[in-house]
């Protein structure tokens, strides 16, 4: 069977693209060794492209009281309960590269619940998915529980909003049927040797 | 009872904000008369109130398929279900004065099938509502059923990119409790009289 | 597009309802300005309508601990829950009077635990919703919780009999699909000068 | 272990009872050899029992393109689906009784779709869990797949008005814990022999 | 109507069995005075029958903390939330009689919390349905709960698998449409007479 | 952090281990080259642990019209439906190897509607989903269905009996939060090079 397509919708070529989007992607390429392919199909709205990428770098790459690796952990487990192919995958790979563990990402995408994570990994990430799948349910207990972990207001804010940010990722995801890299499926899982 | 604050966290004064961020409230205050809290409640963090905003003004301001009051409805319709007061209560009025009709931001909030609106404005509706509440199980078909209703591919963009999108609004709103203005609980529901 | 019906089903005329369906509707009529259409679509089957307006007398009329406002409440967080559009928006119209509130049923219809309401209500609310959504799993916490809150026995049966009695209601309203009349949806929203 | 209560509520005495209230409990034990405890302990409530029965009689009694028995069908489906004791128990042997079947009442009550009835029963009880269930996602389509069953338009509201009327008598006996009387439970399971 | 068949699938004659089968079939058959149609169905494919029953029989008949009617009592509860005709009615029967009570398995197979069972036993059925329903879910918490009303690990154990075997056994039943024999409804409900 | 037990439950040694048993560990041990965990935790019950098996090989081994991967497919489907980290890692494991594709077990585990398998597949999964998720819903149309795309009633049995098995054995996984082997995460993702 043929690969089949990145997205249901045309995805620019590299010389069609605006010259920040090209260089975003360059950078990332730089990075990587390869262009994720949520940058290529979301680049097919170009300014909703610039909106999406600097939301996520607004939450992914400000100094925060959570890692990157617990910021990745709130959004394999939010993916994996709102079944996101694309962003179970892709953001497991950069989970592991983080967390420098192997098998943290399949255990939070399936149930955190039995993670090899601390107990204050696992409240936050009971806080991420009820933002994720319950978020008018909120009440103060939910926010007393986290702060009792030594999560700030402003670690909390990161939480909820990360979990909120890919609240509308994966529905991108899903709507335009967003196909992960195939380097994704084993970054991460064998420790590089020097 | 005194009236609780508009947000869980602090908002910044008017001199505390960048030059931007003020421009774009007075903009606003000058249009609607008064200055929606999601503006003023999101500038507590300014890179994601840049990006917000880009995000909102990308779907809600480009050229398409849909009317301005479309796209209200699809943020009415789906933040009814995601029990979000302050989109409810805000978009709700934006929607009637959009569709100059008093009645349907209350209905699509409660119902969308029992709504006074088009056949194909309900198909909008459902897909959107799929989007928002059941992204991993969208298949050919639903694409298939929203076509037949005469929305172009880069429509069907628009109804699932403003259901995710507001899938974060949604979510933002509910964690840090934004309340909305007094305002918009009246606007629209009185015709003017010149 | 002409206003829908107003029911699934015919409605009578005001000279075919027996002499106690009409001096109902006119009590109604003079107090309220119009005829809620509840009594109008109803009136199709006499003797439900009989054995409805009786029961909801029973309840709605009562001397109680809760108060006036506090039974709408109920009703319009049920109805919520339910998605009955005709619910939330002539009791909504019904509360915001009782309340002399004009933000208090557009709160509760979306989501009580963000309603300017007291605790003691909160608790109320989160009873009357276990009623209307899961009643089998009531257990004696329940009970223990709103007492509690100084509700008394008699309290309680009012609490969770209201909320059975709109789950009969809001099931009827869009069996038939009962359409609110317009009057509803600007009642009470603007205080009254005299 | 002592029989618990029939009711969280007190129960009033034959001798506290109205006159209207104890004939009707009199004119049921001659005919079914006891009083059901919905008479008892709904009797704690006197305005409310009236307009209970009255609505139950309204619906149950009638002329009706339904036999008694598919009434009572529907009383069944939908109160197993609301994990209602006592109407499954209750209503369980009054539908053996009715049909003349010592098995139908545990098939409806655990999955119609696999009951000894008809195609048209079965397409009768799917609407009324709809109605029971999701009322608010009725759309024309469900109306017509009854209709090609042969439901007439006033059978339609029949089947649904008994779904609505048990969605409150089912929460009303959770609310009280109303528990079956014990001659329910082997009521028509076994063939009369004169 | 004739009596519908009691599988999708064909069920072998008696003289088709493999010996080991055929016995196992006529040692309940004495027993119970019928074969129940779990046999005759599953026979269909003997090697699963084999695995079926050896499961079977390590959980009910092995010695354990738990009375034969608190191990049926998990069947009937786990099967009333699947929606299980046959087990429901089969086991029922079967409760009926190991608890010597008519009515606790009606009780238990509609709500287990409105019982006449002991808290114990309560418990031991609030940790069956998290097995049975959301096993993903399950943290230490919920072994203390059972642990404090007494069950050892074992027992826990004995707890969790017997609610994870009816698991399978709901999915075969509902899988094939196995019917429960005529004799089951019966059984245990009127008190045995020397 | 040290690498948490394998089981809530104690695991027997392997001298303590009756010879069956043992047996059956070398030989997989030989396979496979190490001892999947599901072997060492479940022998803690051996008489259960034989029915397991059994049951396991008895679907699993069988002649089928299914292919290997195309069981293991349902294995993870179900799985990943059901949260069981245990099944989707290890299973997952075994699928990459049948179905000689690093990709699909992530795909199946997360949403089979977008893996790159045929539509056949894709109604063998719709299906086995059903069996697993809501089985008492079952109606002619969903065999029907699978029919069409060329299976056999024996194929279907295969599918939903494979779909109940794994129902038990997720619970059980969950139940004594079994750990995968390091070694399954790994497996199957690089392609062997003679």
């Amino acid at each position: 069977m043929a690969a089949p397509p990145i997205s249901r919708y045309p995805v620019p070529k590299l010389e069609e693209l605006s010259e920040d989007i090209r260089a975003r992607m360059l950078e990332v390429q730089e990075k990587a060794g390869f262009v994720p392919n949520v940058f290529v199909t979301l680049a097919h709205r170009p300014a909703e492209f610039r909106a999406f990428f600097a939301y996520h770098d607004a939450l992914m790459e400000r100094d925060s009281g959570l890692s990157k690796a617990e910021r990745e952990m709130i959004v394999v487990a939010t993916s994996g309960a709102n079944d996101c192919h694309y962003c179970i995958v892709a953001h497991g790979a950069i989970l592991r590269i983080y967390a420098k563990n192997p098998f943290v990402a399949d255990q939070v995408a399936a149930n955190y619940r039995k993670a090899d994570i601390t107990p204050r990994q696992k409240a936050m990430l009971a806080f991420a998915l009820k933002v994720s799948l319950h978020s008018s349910e909120l009440v103060d207990d939910d926010y007393a529980v986290v702060r009792e972990h030594g999560f700030s207001d402003e670690d909390i804010w990161d939480i909820g909003a990360i979990a909120a940010f890919f609240a509308l990722s994966n529905r991108m995801a899903n709507l335009i049927s967003m196909r992960p890299n195939d380097e994704f499926f084993v970054m991460g899982r064998i420790p590089r040797t020097k």
